[in-house]
C-alpha cells in the first residue's frame, strides 16, 4: 500500500517569539545554523520513505505562500490550506478525505512539521516498523520516545504488552509533576508522547466516524469536491463548522487497537527557546551565540542577534533575541512566560507585534 | 571680584555606552525622565550664582555644535574647544588664561558638566564657601562631599585642621580597596573628592608657572591671541603640545594652600548605568523602565528603551539599553565591563559603534 506523509504545520509557534510570528510561525523558520526551516527538514528525511506527491501539507491559509517558497518539490495542489484553525483532529481528517480521494486507501504518517530528529537512519527504521504494524489490522500507531530524564513538559504513553516491533497503549497521560514523571521513568512502562502517528486512512476513518461523526462527514465532503469548483466552498462552510479538537483527546484516548512503537533517534520538540541551545553548536562558555555579537564574561546564553549589535556583559543564563521591531532578554527559568507578553500585547490589540 | 566658571565638557563619557557616543557623549545625554540633558542642568544650577556671559565651556572642538544647540544662553566665544584631549590640566589652564586675558582676575568655579546635584540650596551655600575661601589669599579649593558609605569607585581627600568654613587638605589617594574605604570612613577625616574647584585665576596660574610651566607659557600664549587672527592657529599650536595631565596629579597633589569645603547635597557623579536607577523614580519592583517596555517577573532591572519593544522576561538586576544600532545587555555587576566590549570595537577599527 503507497505511504504517504501529512505534515502538520498550522501552529503558531507562540514560544518562539519574537522571531515566531503570527506571519512567520516557528516551522518556517530556521532555528539552526545550517539554515534550513524545521519544515524543510521535516519534508527532507521522508525523502528515501515518501515521493514527493505524496507529501501533504495542512497548513493555516495565510501561510500557503510561505510553504510554496519553502517546498517548492511538493505539489501546490498537496498543500491543504485550513480557513480556520480546529487542531489536529479535523486538521488530520481534513488530509485524510482528500488523500483518500485520490488514493482509496494509503498509509498515512501523520508528523509536526516543527521537530528536530537527530539520527535519521533510527528514526526511518522506527517509521517502518510503524508501518507495518499500521498495516497489520486497523491498528492506530503512535511513535513513542523512550525517555532519557524525568521531563514534565510532554505527555506520556504508557504501555502494555509486546505485539512484534509494537507495545499496546494502555493510556495517554498529560504531562506529570516531576515527581509522577520520576515514577513513569523508574516503571519502564511509559514513554513520551511525539504526536507522529501512522494508520491506514481507512483505519483512521473508521474511529473519526465513531468517535467525531460530524467532523468524518465533513471531511468527507470537503474530500469529495477536492479538485472540483465547489471545493474552496465546501472546504470554508465545512471547516468552520468543526468542533475543535486534538487528535489525543479525540480519538487516540477512545479508541481501542493502538499501538505504540517505542524510539530513540534524538528527537527534539524544539518546544521553546531552551531548545536552541541543544539543537545547536555552543562556545567553551556553553554559549550559543548567533550574529553580530560581543559576549564579555557571559556564560550559558542564547544570543539570536538581528541586524544590530547585541553586547553582552557579565550575563547568566539568558535568552537575547534581537528583531527589527521587538527585542527579548529572557532568563532561562522564564521561558514558558513568554506567552504573558503575548498576551498582554494581544490585549492591547498591538497584533502586529504578535 | 566677578565669578566665573569653567564647565569641563571634553569627555566621552565611556560607561554610558552604547547611549553615550564619541558623537554625543554623557553630558550631552538625558539620564532623567526630565529631558534635560547633563550638561543643561549643570549650567542651570549655577543661575543665582554667575552671569550667563561669564560661564565657559571647555569641550572637545567635535562638540561645539553640540554646546550651541544645547545651551543657547552661552555667548558662543564662551564655548572653548580643545583641539584634541589633554586631560583637566591643559583644559583648566587653558579656560583661565583666556578668562584672565578678559577680566584680568577672576574666581573660577571648575565643574564636570556630568554630575548631578539634588540640594541646590546646599550646592550653592558650598560653592559660597569656597569662593570666600579662593578670595582668602592664594589658596586652592575642592569640593569634597561627606561620604555615606565605604564608595571604592571615588578618590578620596584626606584633610586636617580647621580653617573658617574650610579644611586644610593632608593629601589626596586613589580609589582605595573595601578595607581601605571603611577605614577611611571611621577615621572622620576623608571627604569624596568630587573633581570641583574654585580658585582665583591668579592663585591658579601661579601654582601652573610652578609646577607645570610649559602648559603655563603655552596657555597664556593662547589666552593672548584670544580674539585675534592668530587664535585658531595659536590654540592648534600650543595646545596639542601640551603634555596630558590631570589637575589633580599635576597640581593638588603639589601645590601648598589647599583647602577643602565639605559638602552634602546629594551629589551624584552618575558614573555608570547603575546611577539611572538611583537619579530616577522606580516601579514597585524596583525597576527603573524608560520606553517601550513590558517586564514581566522583572525585578531591580533598567531598561532604557529605544524605537523597538523591549520584552524583559523572569530578568532580575540586569540593565539593557537599546539603541538603533547596538543593544547592550549588562548584569549590574559588570557595568565596569562595558569598556571591554568599546575596546574590541576599536580593536576591531568598528568605530561607527563607538
Amino acid at each position: 500500500m503507497r505511504v504517504t506523509a501529512v505534515i502538520m504545520a498550522g501552529g503558531r509557534g507562540e514560544r518562539f517569539w519574537p522571531k515566531s510570528r503570527n506571519n512567520c510561525p516557528k516551522q518556517f523558520l530556521s532555528l539552526t545554523s545550517d539554515g534550513e526551516t524545521m519544515i524543510q527538514k521535516t519534508v527532507k528525511r521522508l525523502e528515501s520513505l515518501v515521493e514527493a506527491e505524496d507529501i501533504f501539507i495542512v497548513t493555516n491559509a495565510a501561510y500557503s505562500e510561505l510553504v510554496y517558497d519553502q517546498l517548492p518539490q511538493i505539489p501546490k495542489e498537496n498543500v491543504l490550506a485550513e480557513p480556520c484553525a480546529r487542531n489536529t483532529a479535523p486538521c488530520i481528517a481534513f488530509a485524510a478525505a482528500v488523500i483518500g480521494k485520490k488514493y482509496d486507501d494509503a498509509v498515512m504518517l501523520v508528523l509536526p512539521s516543527d521537530h528536530l530528529i537527530g539520527y535519521q537512519t533510527m528514526y526511518m527504521k522506527t517509521l517502518k516498523k510503524a508501518v507495518n504494524t499500521a498495516l497489520d489490522g486497523d491498528n492506530l500507531v503512535t511513535i513513542g520516545i523512550t525517555p532519557t530524564y524525568a521531563e514534565t513538559g510532554y505527555g506520556y504513553i504508557n504501555f502494555g504488552d509486546e505485539k512484534g516491533d509494537a507495545y499496546e497503549v494502555e493510556r495517554f497521560v498529560e504531562k506529570p509533576d516531576l515527581k509522577t514523571a520520576k515514577e513513569y521513568l523508574a516503571s519502564g512502562k511509559y514513554l513520551w508522547n511525539s504526536g507522529m502517528f501512522v494508520w491506514k486512512i481507512s483505519s483512521f476513518m473508521k474511529n473519526m466516524k465513531k468517535f467525531m461523526p460530524d467532523v468524518h462527514d465533513g471531511a468527507v465532503r470537503i474530500g469529495e469536491s477536492f479538485g472540483t469548483e465547489s471545493y474552496e466552498e465546501t472546504l470554508v462552510r465545512e471547516f468552520e463548522a468543526f468542533t475543535s479538537e486534538s487528535v489525543d483527546f479525540g480519538i487516540m484516548e477512545k479508541a481501542s487497537d493502538i499501538y505504540t512503537i517505542p524510539g530513540s533517534f534524538g528527537w527534539d520538540d524544539v518546544g521553546n527557546w531552551l531548545a536552541v541551545e541543544r539543537i545547536n553548536e555552543t562556545d567553551e562558555n556553553r554559549n550559543y551565540i548567533d550574529g553580530d555579537v560581543i559576549a564579555v564574561d557571559s556564560k550559558h546564553i542564547t544570543v539570536c542577534g538581528g541586524k544590530r549589535l547585541v553586547a553582552a556583559v557579565g550575563m547568566r543564563d539568558t535568552i537575547i533575541v534581537d528583531t527589527d521591531d521587538v527585542l527579548l532578554v529572557c532568563s532561562k527559568n522564564s521561558t514558558q512566560d513568554v506567552k504573558k507578553v503575548i498576551a498582554e500585547l494581544k490585549e492591547k490589540n498591538r497584533n502586529e507585534l504578535v
